[in-house]
């Protein structure tokens, strides 16, 4: 069976960088031969944490006391093989609303105070961040360290950025490395099953210019879409 | 007229750890003179950024384009001189809901790109971090370089901390830190409108017990309160 | 052939809290099967890396232009396939020389430069940093970001942390999480060549009191030749 | 009596990306009214921090027990009221010498340890970094941090930086905010003294200009005297 790979978008604008990147990830590591899919925390509601694990009698336990998205979320995220997370650098750090899904994350990883492993254990991850400034290493070393200490495993490379913001489709080096943020991950995954899977970075053009089109014809359809069911002046 | 210090607090327990280090900075600030007011992040919906800094027209300026409570605590922010944020720590962070109002405060920074300065340029702030583990200095590191990076001014050991989660009320070190962080972001402001202030740390053990035990009284009449209208299960 | 595991020490005390966390490692990854040394940053002179990446003619790469201690240390990282780095906290962040060995380590990654992948590019690492009080996660953070972007990966729960400081190997917690540091990336390097490996957290008190015992007997050993050898009052 | 400002950098090459911004902040400093000096921790010996601060019998007391150029760097440090650190960002972070200075400065703030406020405690500190590439808001979040926890104060905008390494003179937006580093700095100095000075962001492309052309005939003379006294293909 294929591996599961899921792509979680903290951007409010689905053909954003951050979202153009994360679909170039996706789509390598579904030529990798994974299954992916893409939910983005815009999508519907995710209530902030209430921090229970600091109640008297805890009750921080997958899948969270909140029957919301962020509920929907976290199921996808643990039949995940694969995570990542893409997101736009808003202030040097994820996106507020991605903040909140990592709040909700903790009832996976907590569930080791229940006798169990977290949930999070021998997940692999990868991250994509995209901004118009500074701030990109501070976001993805904060996701990073956030994921592995819930037990997620690193592949090599596993943190692509670009400071173009939506120009991120045309960063050559950031969309080579989301490419690869989809090959390794679903490389170190694959090898822990025993599969084959690639673990040193792919440097070639013509992937990097095949996928970067098919991505752009992918946006160009969506806003073909998106205007047909928006007013022109509205925010997609 | 007295300075305006606004304490914001991130936290979905009004005191809880960080509640009540945050009241203890408001406490000593309101001592030396100053006028203050706690707003909680938990007290109403704040609208997760929609990034339109990106868009083709940005219409990025304060107060932002949603009406909501972020907008009740932009407008609140904008009045005050000292601002103290004070936090749990939920992954080595600030949590969800306070990342979104950091997020949308991105409208009183942006207002550089209308040619004014910065809304936020010549504000004092101080920080109270409080968790049950790691990431305190990640997360106070990360509030004061952003709200540096808007403008704001740091005093002197601006950040207090805790790792005692509820019991940081009787972390000595912490409460003295964080009387300190409203005394010093108090006496910055003041000296910088040319009235006297203080600004060096203070080490004041009949002050911190003083304190204390104000706060704790709040702290009991405030469970009485919401003991009578709230079922005892339900989550304050 | 077993795997080669580094253990390099950023600590002037040999026997320190984070020389003692990382002795634990390299005790655990031993008793996994694998080949592990010792290196502290102090035994020798590191010179401080001098930016040749910004000459016109680049001449940074392996293994560096320096002949000094650092190079035999840059050999030896070159060598092995696990790295567990044991660092004190000097001001939230790896000790300077420490740094100065990051800094060197540079022209293992720039081999990119001169066509060749990374050498650090499949490597494992892990962390172990203990101080007196704060920035634990920071320091982490910086040293598995810095460390995943020359090419390694990182296992599950790849950073063990105490604020015991010289008391460090009381820390049940983290003593426990060395020694986990140590299984987890002896077992993703195992797992890596085919061969079998553990990946998920070990609770092992009996294991947990074992090592630690080992390690007190190394200290006391140590301190015995070192009283032998230095008068007193000097500094060990 | 003027404002001693001490701008201390970071970098192997004196005239690269980063000692230019520095020389920026520093003239403009000095059109502000400040007595301005320049020293780099590459021009001597700085020997890593021994972690005394750890001993039964702590020493770790001002100005350090080593007699190095460090304990030079560090009495210098102790006369300035105005601190402004200019670095390369070496891996995410400051470069290993000036780590190693940042780990010796524990001694001006462990006068705590002995009835004293803390040496750092009221001076004013601002921030520049230039790297190639990314991590320059991680570096400079540190440094903002660290010196503020060990009581330095931080003025608005207190951190300029540029990703154009070399090049950094010639990136105007840097430029400007380095210029403002130096002004804004000694504005919040002067202004703690009862002086006249500027604590809003000052943009003034003349201004730019002209310190500019300033720092690259400066550069030039330094490169036609550095040229005299070394064989050409020595490093600067």
């Amino acid at each position: 069976m294929s591996l599961k790979v899921l792509g979680i978008l903290g951007s409010p604008h689905p053909f954003g960088g951050s979202g153009m990147l994360l679909r170039c990830a996706l789509e390598a590591a579904q030529r990798e031969g994974a299954q992916t899919k893409l939910l983005s925390v815009y999508q519907g509601e995710i209530k902030p944490c209430q921090g229970c694990i600091q109640d008297e009698e805890p009750h921080c336990r997958f899948p969270c006391i909140f029957e919301d998205y962020g509920k929907e979320l976290l199921l996808e995220i643990n039949e995940a093989q694969v995570l990542i997370f893409g997101t736009p650098v808003y202030w040097y750090a994820p996106s507020g609303l991605l903040k909140n899904l990592i709040d909700r994350m903790t009832c996976l990883e907590n569930m080791v105070a229940y006798g169990e492993p977290s949930y999070m254990e021998g997940k692999v991850v990868g991250i994509i961040t995209v901004g118009a400034d500074a701030g990109l290493t501070l976001a993805g070393a904060y996701l990073l360290t956030t994921l592995n200490a819930m037990g997620a495993m690193v592949p090599p490379w596993a943190h692509a950025y670009s400071r173009k913001a939506k120009g991120a489709i045309y960063d050559d080096r950031a969309v080579m490395d989301a490419i690869n943020v989809g090959i390794l991950s679903v490389g170190l995954a694959a090898r822990l099953k025993g599969l084959p899977g690639r673990l040193s970075y792919l440097d070639d053009p013509q992937l990097l210019e095949e996928i970067r089109q098919k991505i752009l014809a992918q946006k160009e359809a969506f806003e073909k879409e998106d205007g047909k069911t928006k007013a022109p002046e509205s925010r997609p």
